[in-house]
């Protein structure tokens, strides 16, 4: 609809996630009435970032080194390794600053539907991880849907013989700040199930 | 919270307009995964619309050549100019396919709150359009908003004199498709106050 490049601005901006038509037109105009710079510089983080972005060779975690910021830190606790599908699944756990173990980035989680099998994810290489002396527990941290939980499920079974290391997993139930009302049924089923008695911490 | 380029690509891609953290995280992640062609395709385009970019000389729509696509097109009816804020309208009321004249983009609406007064806008290059004998009608399209009206009085008022020309508005009313019950007080007072006898047309 648009001459010449603009309309290849819109075209490239609504092929990202999540950007449709209109926000495609509407980033496409907010950026020519920005400063050259600005828009060199978004230009230049996407020329280069795939090149300077590798992953983590202890935790698969995205990093721009050979090992990721949460392995290099020496005040992390060796001896918890929190299991996640994504990086973005770190950082989510890294904001409630309750974790201060390590983590192992899964690359997905188990979906016979998308084809991803045990072996697509970086299974082998948690359980090689886990000849370290240091590590006394696995926190399975996967997403609470059916392919998180059938993750969970096939590692938990996996690791079920290993000595020395226990196995956990994250609590379901209620959401903080949420409406009983609201609670699906599953949700309000299992917060019954792991109800905690009131003293007993 | 990520390491190195990734956090810089999220904190660029964030400062798009209405691209949230969670959006921009979900973009980068997405883009890492995307062959390095795509990205630089993306890149490059960035890099040079600003410069392969201008307003055309008669109806300061975008374009990257001289005059516009629409100015250009011999079979346009040159004697109608309807008049509209941005270049997006112009795309929006082209989409239509129900108006064969030409524009005239003004670059925004009357808006003190802004700072934005008539003499912001591109009043007079539209003033001196109309001394072409050629053009009989001018069609305020402005949006439907306390702005676009402002802008619309102002330049129905300017243009109430100019011999030859006669200064036409978009009817307002209910949105086709919409839904009585949920139309807002004002757009169905105008529905009322617009309403055609049947039979008229």
């Amino acid at each position: 609809m648009y001459d010449g490049p603009v309309q290849d601005l819109i075209d490239e901006l609504g092929r990202l996630p999540g950007v449709g038509p209109k926000s495609a037109q509407r980033i496409a105009f907010w950026l020519l009435e920005q400063p050259q710079a600005d828009i060199e510089r978004l230009a230049t983080v996407l020329m280069t970032v795939k090149e300077h972005t590798r992953t983590c060779s202890v935790c698969f975690n995205v990093t721009d080194e050979q090992t990721c910021r949460i392995c290099r830190d020496p005040r992390r606790d060796r001896s918890l390794i929190c299991v996640v599908e994504e990086s973005k699944d770190v950082v989510a756990i890294e904001r409630t600053r309750e974790f201060h173990g390590l983590y192992h980035v899964l690359g997905g989680s188990i979906s016979p539907i998308d084809g991803r099998g045990p072996g697509d994810l970086r299974i082998a290489e948690l359980v090689r991880r886990l000849s370290d002396p240091a590590v006394e527990e696995v926190i399975l941290a996967t997403n609470p849907n059916l392919e998180g939980e059938a993750t969970a499920t096939y590692i938990s079974r996996l690791l079920a013989d290993t000595p020395g290391i226990r196995v956990s997993k994250l609590a379901s139930g209620l959401p903080v700040g949420g409406d009983l009302e609201y609670a699906d049924d599953v949700t309000l089923g299992r917060a019954f199930n792991g109800r905690r008695y009131v003293g007993d911490e």
